[in-house]
């Protein structure tokens, strides 16, 4: 027998009216070249109306994919709003990607509509746009740049004000299957291939929810959240809409991460809690310590959840001395993204505490997650066993996108299913479980290094490098960097007839790779070092590193 | 296009899993005769296993119901997961019905287990049992006592812990559509008639999650919670799911709830948070302030969500001066029960706040409300406007149990669907919300009585009085009490003819209602007030006892 109870799903129109109806007051600040622009909560779902109505005007139908090219904004929030509300599928490009991967992106997606950020056009205007794209629309513009070049290629570039104009005021939101999906977004995360992670209304709703638990991020409404982690991410790591739900203030500092620029918006909005990369926070801290930023500035700010790399003591207990609490946290793009946060159980003292808090987190209320060996048994949760970290639940992917497959399924190697037929993500990441549950990442079974929270593949750089005619052979590891983290740092064996001075293969890379992803340093080695089976030894490499 | 993200179901069988995996060493108190007695979540969930295994035993198929006749207590508890995580419906009887009641309700959910508290075993003794009945379970009982009446009619009574024993220590949990009916839980809340409301494992998993968020309850790891409201009543108003799925250590009293056993078990179980009707924290305040209980004891405790009628702002400020929040929650059998919850919002001064916090609360995130007036139109929310409070969201009920009917459902007539097809439940309550979206319930408009958080039909007691000899005409209307919040009071005027002395109306009525629901006053009266049509003014009679 079914249960009788309201058959209520759960989508991001749920989100839109909870905050028409009880937060209309609660802001959003946006700090764009200098001017803080803010809106309410009520503007903010006045303007997603008439975003939603310019959408459908301009020729958009239920399950239409739009893609936003964009950093963060009052612009891209309402995006995040109007899109999967009105039946459509978010896209959210990353802004640092190359034009060639941005490409094959659309060609999946086929959106029928690009937003982009007024500092990003010139990256979409060297992008050949798919048929399906309708028009192109410009956030951000200054007044007097709002004429914008007519149509290219035939497709109509417009003034985002003046197209959400043209939109009414009511918005008939329609009623979804909470199962619809409502984003997509592309990652790098588990191999050099990008792959697209498809949210559902139902996974981003309790995702959110899950970021308001008491024992977790608690945001509240009594919170004015700040996502500095670029939206193109994993929904901004899940806290626009999570702040959304809550009734939590708002603040977006555009593309600027820079610590006075996030101070003073901090100042301004009277930002509790935000989010980033631990770079940001170094960054921050320095400053601070520096006497460059005086803590005042900071008073308001209470909490700062940490994910996308490793905190080290340093970076939490100096923060701690200011009256701001680091609060690990792990996910993926695969896991929307909070899979672990870091919490304290009741029953730790101090000196446990100080330590449990250096690992990733516990899972999520909602999440389930277990280590699995080398040989393929369930790692003890001794603080020790390693393997490799799975995940499932509500929010975790169950399949990546793929646009040629009937069923839109792909990346089955990804996942495992366990012997009641439950599946599990495989997450690459290789990690040990305490006794009291929390996680530990000590390293990445995938060849991938993270540079101020991006990934950069070691693979693609080594293919690319290959072809050099200069190169044998050729080894890309990331290395610790106190600044971004890991940064690639490259080592090559020239072919044995190479007569010419040393190559300069930044140059080479340069026209492959955006400039972060490119190594600083080649290193030439007579002989890179290799495995009993011929292999390239990477983890040998990683030994000379350490020892230089 | 639909997400890929992880089909993962919101079912019993996710806590069982998360305490069973996060929260071995949590504890569960029950003091019973003087006794406290404890398990872990380990033990639990252990225990859980074999009770389900038992249950399977006894003949249980998958949507079969099993019925408890029990208060609170660590069984009461293992049944809560076992029945629903092994694919039952769990029927929590309420104990303070009479056998009739009872008997009606058996007959309509036809479980085939009972289990029933040692206490509870005589009333159910009195009841005719259905034909689906396999075997009666009692639980609580002392070990020399556990040499059981042999079958009654055929049926087996069976110990709780021997009957347990007999199942395995592992039971595979079967995977289960979150859609299914998990519990079914009868309410007199609108109407005289009872009827039952069926939720399913999603409403009910829900539920216990926003019970955790920040804004609200907030039920955390570091907390105890104590649920002192039956855990017949609306799952005991979502604690224990909640408690179980945040790793919140629990604590019962079995039937008792005066003050100083409760202030025992706060003490030795290091109670946080506790729930219950006001009537139980008034006595507990006035013994505080005699000095009969000592706040040392209560040093633990912070926070008593407060719901089933109003708080006096005498017992909400004579709490918070032992440091003791009170908080005002409003729900319904039909809301989970959780629909409102009173916190703070982050823009009202101290004036404000003291003004608000006086009012049910704010809607859950996830929960709607509106107020429809009179004449069917929507209420402003204005603080004033007055109408009949309506609700909608996932936990919410969408029809009544109707045994009868093919589909089940029943009583169309609660419910109301807007211009969107949108169905909200009437809740029957009178209420208005402020401009800052708190509501306040000024008036039922059923007739109902609510007597120490238990609901009294009056339109029962006048029918069962109309049946006596003497009485002519006949009301019943609720009266304030300082301890039970209301008691009923019947106005009788008597047949002309009827020349012998005053009836003893209570004894009349015993035959028939519990002693608790019987009247202690009945005042006789010439003639009855009426209205302009004839019909009895009850509005009238309610004045002159405020008169009086």
């Amino acid at each position: 027998m079914l249960g009788l109870m309201q058959n209520f799903p759960l989508t991001v129109s749920m989100i839109l009216r909870r905050m028409h109806s009880q937060y209309p007051n609660k802001t959003v600040t946006t700090l764009r070249r200098d001017i803080y622009h803010q809106a309410t909560y009520a503007q903010t779902v006045a303007r997603a109306n008439r975003l939603a109505g310019a959408i459908k005007l301009a020729g958009f139908r239920q399950g239409d994919c739009v893609s936003t090219l964009m950093w963060n904004s009052q612009e891209h929030l309402e995006a995040y709003l109007a899109v999967p509300a009105m039946g459509g599928i978010l896209h959210t490009i990353n802004a640092r990607l190359s034009e060639a991967a941005i490409q094959v992106m659309l060609g999946e997606t086929l959106p029928r509509l690009i937003l982009v950020d007024e500092t990003l056009a010139p990256v979409l205007r060297k992008t050949t746009l798919p048929a399906s794209v309708q028009a192109v629309v410009v956030a951000g513009l200054h007044k007097d740049a709002q004429q914008l070049d007519p149509a290219v290629e035939g497709i109509p570039w417009l003034d985002y004000e003046t197209f959400m104009a043209s939109g009414g005021p009511e918005f008939n939101w329609p009623e979804l299957d909470e199962n619809e999906a409502c984003g997509i977004c592309y990652t790098s995360g588990t191999t050099g291939k990008m792959k697209g992670v498809v949210y559902s209304h139902r996974s981003t709703v309790l995702h959110a929810m899950s970021m308001l638990f008491a024992d977790g991020i608690a945001l509240s409404e009594h919170d004015t959240c700040m996502t500095v982690v670029p939206m193109y991410h994993a929904h901004g790591w899940g806290f626009p809409y999570a702040s959304c739900l809550a009734g939590a203030g708002q603040a977006f500092s555009v593309r600027q991460s820079d610590p006075k620029t996030l101070a003073a918006l901090i100042e301004y909005a009277g930002v509790t809690l935000a989010t980033a990369v631990p770079t940001v926070w170094i960054n921050l801290l320095e400053k601070l310590r520096s006497g460059e930023i005086k803590p005042d500035t900071l008073a308001s700010l209470k909490s700062l959840p940490v994910g996308g790399a490793a905190v080290s003591a340093d970076l939490l207990n100096g923060l701690l001395e200011y009256g701001i609490k680091v609060r690990h946290c792990w996910g993926m793009t695969e896991t929307s993204p909070l899979g672990l946060v870091s919490t304290r159980r009741s029953w730790l003292n101090d000196t446990q505490w100080a330590e449990m808090s250096m690992r990733q987190g516990l899972p999520q209320i909602g999440c389930e997650v277990r280590v699995i060996t080398d040989k393929g048994t369930l790692a003890p949760e001794d603080g020790k066993s390693t393997g490799e970290l799975q995940i499932r639940g509500p929010w975790i992917a169950d399949a990546y996108f793929d646009p040629d497959s009937e069923s839109r399924r792909g990346g089955e190697n990804c996942f495992d299913v366990d012997s009641q037929g439950r599946r599990w993500l495989k997450t690459g990441d290789i990690a040990n479980i305490s006794p009291d549950g929390y996680v530990k990442i000590v390293d990445r079974s995938k060849d991938l290094i993270k540079s101020g929270g991006e990934w950069i593949s070691s693979l693609d750089l080594e293919s690319a490098m290959a072809e050099h005619p200069a190169v044998h052979e050729v080894a890309v590891i990331g290395i610790p960097d106190p600044v971004w983290q890991e940064r690639p740092l490259a080592f090559v064996s020239l072919v044995d007839n190479w007569d010419q001075p040393q190559p300069d293969f930044a140059a080479f890379l340069e026209a492959r790779f955006p400039r972060w992803q490119i190594p600083e340093r080649f290193v030439i080695l007579k002989e890179l070092p290799k495995g009993a089976t011929g292999k390239l030894n990477k983890a040998r490499l990683r030994q000379i590193t350490n020892s230089a």
